[in-house]
């Protein structure tokens, strides 16, 4: 049972990962990149550090524009962050190998998230199972089990060497003469797996 | 990391039984019971099966009478089922020793389901967690690791062994004299796991 999962190196995406693992899916991580930046990387030195299989997945720069220009009108990048997050999760479910996605949504997050609706859409119309792990855990369990599972590193997202859709966002917006601190948060700290604890 | 699962012997309840072992838990499985029938000792038998701790919470059966009202009210059982599954989880979370509660709900059940705002104030008022190991997976990603994992037997509910909540309800209905084929589904199947398929 071979599951494509959509992996950042964060946190959420490397405990969804262990999850699907330790309940016997054989779990291929995918990052999706737009060759704006190769911040791909970081993520496979993380998935290499807990020993899953990883690649690259490149997708169209187009979206991340289309993704720019909503944040841009908006003023907060909530969704444009949505809009990638589906394209992704569609172009990897319309990939011939593909019958089982996932990603590491959690219960708590607002964005990216797929409403019921959708995520049945996204199922009937690419034949795939769309599998959630971290959807009905709360923030407290989720933390709990990290803290117990990984060494994680914590800085401000500005500063972090992560592979999410945000980085090369931000880089784009930083190329149009845009300010990303005027659309994102702030003082917004986000987190990257270092590796196991013990060894699982 | 101990967490008390609300448990029937069904296959949702026991493959979220299952998950919750395989990421670290160590999971006490409880069944509802409020002493109308021995119902109990089907998911005890099983539980023994697949090699978890088990024990039986009695509730009071006045929960189980107002439950009859809804459903004779209400012509089929929905909000009925959904008032005892709160009434348990409520009942469970308020236990001295429990810090982390679960269940079996899935995400394309409709009931028993807690919305959002009902799963954060269960979490809230009773300082416990709420984990939901099946609320981001589909019916057939569990029809997939359930056929992978469990022996399974599938009869129609009037007659099967089992210990959910519905067996109680439908023999108080009958003491009032009431049809419980007159406020559930005629042909409705419901599983019962037996063991597992190989050693997990």
């Amino acid at each position: 049972m071979e599951v494509y999962h959509l992996y950042s190196g964060g946190k959420d995406s490397s405990l969804a990962a262990y999850i699907l693992r330790s309940i016997g899916y054989e779990v291929k991580l995918v990052t999706i990149n737009f060759r704006v930046l190769d911040s791909w990387k970081y993520a496979k030195k993380t998935a290499e550090a807990l020993g899953f299989e990883h690649d690259v997945i490149f997708l169209d720069k187009k979206i991340l524009e289309k993704a720019a220009e909503i944040c841009i009108q908006d003023g907060h990048p909530n969704r444009a962050i949505q809009f990638i997050h589906e394209r992704a999760l569609e172009e990897v479910a319309k990939m011939e190998e593909v019958k089982r996605i996932s990603d590491g949504t959690r219960r708590d997050d607002r964005v990216p998230m797929l409403e019921l609706p959708k995520a049945r859409s996204l199922e009937d119309r690419f034949n795939v199972q769309y599998i959630r792990p971290l959807l009905g855990l709360g923030y407290k369990t989720i933390r709990e089990l990290t803290e117990k599972l990984f060494i994680i590193e914590i800085r401000e997202s500005e500063k972090l060497e992560k592979s999410d859709y945000e980085v090369e966002l931000r880089y784009l917006l930083r190329q149009k003469g845009i300010d990303p601190l005027s659309i994102f948060p702030k003082r917004h700290y986000q987190s990257r797996v270092l590796g196991w604890k013990e060894i699982y």
